[in-house]
């Protein structure tokens, strides 16, 4: 897709964007300030910009008067552009914006990581799980009336080197039929040993050619959302991508709430047989999505938390949220995906990504192993933050982790008018540091109806860094704006006034949401304290860090910093990897050699439970302001502050 | 139990036998010939003898007086061994016997050959293969809040040595409660890997102290019955055992119609469910009988021919019955018992003997391990003898084997009156040389209905012995009894008249009969001689011969030398193995070892396909003589022929 510079005047500051992004889009990603509260629905008519050069596509109104569009005007949240163009933020907006006074910073969100089966090969980490050979048996006669099962061993062992295999029960099922279907002509799929001295299994026998296809299916088990991807073995392609809201969410949204249930009498069962339906589920769509045929699936790799796993393996949870926080086990042995309900072929195995303890589970350490951390020299911290954030601290010699409970704010629980990243949800903002007018962008560009983490994260840094809010979350109740007021003893900050919302009410953050905030960033940000002083570091010793799950990818990571969630440090030694525990799973199915080596990683993973070290709550206390009650740990904020 | 001493007078011939045994047997048993063709129920009054020293318990009828009773007359047939006697056989029978001209030959029946657990220690050929160890387990803290299954899997390691394990989903599933419930104290079950460099498993967890109920199943899945016997894996000891006829019956008798009708849409499934039915109703039984709980079961082997194996395991049996005879594999992978739908605990995996062929199945690999013929130095002729006849020949450092169809007169099939070994069978025989009057003794002692395979070779031996059929098994037409006679063109010898039977008819052996069971027995020897021959050696070279299958247990051996079914040699040196494939599960169940040996025995053993021999149909048509077209093969035969 081509690219396009934008500049916007009079702060002269460019940026590129792919064709047809939104104009109002582009300023905040610029950090550019232009009034607009209505999301960018094109209702409020406030984010009026003039083109001074180029052109921009739509961004036409009934906001707008004839002579305006004559002049240049467009709404900045409807114009797309499609080529270079100037673009100048009208006087309104540039004198509020006090211009003279502000840096302008763009937003800065994690570099993206990915990986890919090249880049495996490369480094020399490639060991197939699963590979097929087209076979063409001699068929049996008087003189040779081998078993069906042992002509192919033997042709295997001469023609291509196989001396080590089982053969499973489901392919001998099939071993006559297939044999006979295309004259002996077929497709063994063999599964490698995850073990060096093991045995290869041959899992699957189909008649004809069929090496042309074989795919693996990745799955993150969400406690909200099931993920799946569909993954082409031959070159490590994502084929298709689907996900679906764990059908548990009607039992309650949180681990202990799914547990509670699971207590009861056939409540195990309904909490695995409501996964295993979401996975198929996701699992039809992604065979949908791809057009691929479901038998030429060989293998299946699963990860989740440990809740989420022991609930799906229909193994008793009661003990994880009871101390001393006990899980049944760590690993999980191969299991066949059949035996699990998973509609896949009977010759597919299921494998489950270890966990570490109760609140640090597969999905961590799928995060661990897909994301490289596990083989890098640098000291990383990985961060998986939700309403449990997960901790891990370390390199390829040595790992710790801890988990703490973030209470739901980064997901919009607790918060009035929170919500889920879903459309209309405000997730960017701006303030305008003169009016307090905000620049209000929702996902879907449509009028708000809430705010989504990232959304709020930034709408308290922003508020924060112009001052509405102090260190301590509350709000300055002499500035004059009527954005800011207090109602039935609560002061709040008006997002969008109720006709520019899809709520019909005025959209608020008020100063408790603000305070669930400030708990949820101490939580995290202690945890890390902790979890780093119990291994004798501190944060200046910490080389990288990798952001994973959802609430991750869209972070300003400024403005994580702005409120003391992240350690200040060079956004560019932050990566995001997006869904870790997907990615862990998608990695597992391209080489062995994850497989192999993630048994050793639990080992040497080290388990903090922050509950039982004195001095969580001592940091978790400091951390309860804005950025922190050490203002030297954020000395990029300080220096913003004292300006 | 106590023996006494039973002399035959005018013989002077002594048996020792088991207090209670009666008169009539024991006479069989001595080979002295009294008649009595009522079948032991006391109502033809025949088997009258004097008692003429020590005492008997019954044998009273109505069929004596007063005035014999006073004399010492008993009936032979209801009259019970309980001290020393001496018993004259009267003048009637003495001299219909020809006593003068008639060696008296004691019944000769294979010596019964039986392992046990010490036999296999002192041979060191003992691997456990399940062991049981009960634990206290520390019970977990705040700062030793390890997984339950870590826990376990730590302790093993600390305080048992066990460096390598594996953990089932089962195991885990179970740990949880497990643990809790007697506070940490449970009994962990490891089963040994069968190949040395693989890992223990812990495939059970139970709470307290079990480890002295520790059990093992060992199931024969026959085309008539199914055979389950309860073993105790502390001391080998069989605790319960028990037989229900394969409900498969009811869709044919034989293999061929099982294989047809499983061809049909669902036949598969209803086989397999017919099967694991009859299973579980011998697992039911075994458990009542002993008192066991199942939950103790750790494991279960299964042996059976191809077809059964196949058709429980639910594999597309079709390609058996055609040439070329393609069974679909001769190795099964371990399986969960619950998987295949069998009532034990879901920690159990079974076992399945592999095969070697399409018609030398699990049953005869598991004779040859549970015989001890694979370990022999001796070279063995194994015999497997029923509808199919199954030959191994061999030792410790080759085997051949082959399969014949010897058609089902063995089992009572095809002949006039045959029927199965049940009560009211004929089961032995003998005829007067003179009178050429019955001595027939029945299975449960009560009124004849049919005649059983042992009882049919027994009779037909004691005709051609007597002369009363020729070589070719055809009636001598001159000899004067009416119990020779020719009823519808067809020549019989009347074995009990219809007033002394169950079935309101005369009860007869024909020549059709007759010509069965030679075609039956010249397929068995043809087999062995075929099978001989093609690996370049005779019936002089047998040092052994192992009898297995139900046939073998009564068969008289000089009778089925007389009849040309074995070779002449020293019945010393026959021994009777019972059920091969019982005791080859059981075995396998006591030791690792012979499950280790296994697979290199199949690999070792040659499978010869007698249909592709074309020297088997000559041997064939030899061998339709009684006892063999060349009689210098049965010297003792043509010596007694002679004389």
């Amino acid at each position: 897709m081509s690219r396009h510079t934008i500049r916007f005047l009079p702060y002269d500051t460019k940026i590129r964007v792919e064709s047809g992004e939104r104009l109002l889009r582009a300023a905040m990603e610029a950090g550019v300030h232009i009034n607009a509260s209505c999301g960018g629905e094109g209702v409020c008519g406030k984010c009026r910009v003039i083109v001074e050069s180029g052109e921009v596509e739509d961004g036409f109104s009934d906001r707008l008067s004839p002579e305006d569009v004559q002049k240049g005007y467009r709404l900045a949240c409807r114009a797309r552009v499609r080529g270079d163009v100037d673009i100048r933020v009208p006087i309104e907006s540039e004198i509020d914006a006090g211009v003279l006074n502000r840096m302008v910073s763009p937003r800065k969100t994690a570099r993206i990581q990915q990986a890919d089966l090249e880049e495996l090969k490369e480094q020399g980490l490639f060991l197939p799980p699963v590979e097929k050979h087209y076979l063409e048996l001699p068929e049996p006669t008087p003189e040779d009336n081998l078993a069906d099962v042992t002509r192919l061993v033997n042709y295997l062992k001469i023609h291509h080197g196989e001396h080590r295999l089982v053969v499973d029960l489901p392919v001998i099922r099939k071993t006559p039929v297939a044999l006979r279907e295309d004259h002996f002509r077929i497709t063994a799929t063999l599964a490698r040993p995850v073990q060096e001295n093991r045995k290869t299994r041959v899992i699957n026998i189909q008649p004809g050619d069929t090496t042309d296809k074989n795919f693996a299916v990745a799955v993150d088990i969400g406690t909200t959302t099931i993920y799946g991807q569909l993954i082409d073995l031959k070159n490590g392609h994502v084929l298709a991508e689907a996900g679906e809201f764990n059908a548990q969410l009607s039992y309650g949204e949180d681990v202990i709430t799914r547990i509670v249930f699971a207590e009861k009498p056939g409540g195990l069962e309904k909490m695995e047989a409501l996964a295993v339906g979401t996975v198929n589920k996701v699992l039809s769509r992604i065979f949908k999505q791809s057009g691929a045929d479901p038998d030429m699936v060989s293998t299946v790799t699963l990860a989740g938390n440990t809740t989420m796993t022991q609930l799906m393996l229909r193994i008793e949870p009661r003990h994880l949220r009871r101390s001393p926080y006990v899980p049944a086990s760590t690993l999980y042995p191969p299991l066949r995906a059949v035996d699990l309900g998973l509609e896949l072929g009977d010759h597919v195995t299921a494998l489950f990504y270890p966990a570490i303890s109760s609140y640090v589970g597969g999905d961590i350490v799928a995060g661990v192993m897909g994301s490289g951390l596990y083989r890098t020299p640098k000291l990383t911290l990985f961060m998986d933050i939700g309403t449990n954030a997960e901790i891990v601290i370390g390199n390829r010699d040595w790992l710790a982790c801890a988990a703490c409970s973030a209470g739901p704010a980064f997901e919009g629980g607790g918060i009035t008018f929170g919500m889920r990243a879903a459309k209309g949800a405000v997730e960017d903002f701006s303030i305008d540091r003169v009016t307090f007018e905000p620049m209000v962008l929702t996902i879907g560009d449509v009028r708000p109806r809430g705010i989504c983490g990232s959304g709020l994260l930034t709408a308290v840094a922003e508020l924060f860094e112009a001052g509405v809010i102090d260190s301590k979350g509350k709000f300055n109740r002499d500035l004059e704006t009527k954005r800011i007021r207090e109602r039935d003893g609560v002061w709040e900050y008006v997002l969008a006034w109720e006709d520019q919302t899809q709520i019909d009410r005025d959209l608020v953050l008020t100063e408790i949401d603000i305070e669930n905030l400030i708990r949820a960033k101490g939580a995290v940000y202690a945890g890390c304290q902790t979890l780093l002083s119990e291994v004798g570091l501190q944060f200046a010793d910490i080389e990288q860090i990798i952001l994973a799950g959802g609430f991750g990818s869209y972070v300003n990571l400024e403005k994580a910093m702005a409120i003391g969630l992240l350690p200040e440090m060079d956004p560019d030694a932050i990566v995001f990897v997006g869904n870790g525990s997907l990615l862990g799973a998608k990695m597992s199915s391209l080489t062995n050699r994850i497989r192999r080596d993630v048994v050793e990683v639990t080992r040497k993973m080290t388990n903090f439970e922050l509950s039982e070290t004195n001095s969580y709550m001592d940091h978790y206390i400091a951390a309860l302001f804005l950025p922190h009650t050490d203002l030297d740990r954020f000395p990029k904020v300080k220096e913003r502050m004292r300006r």
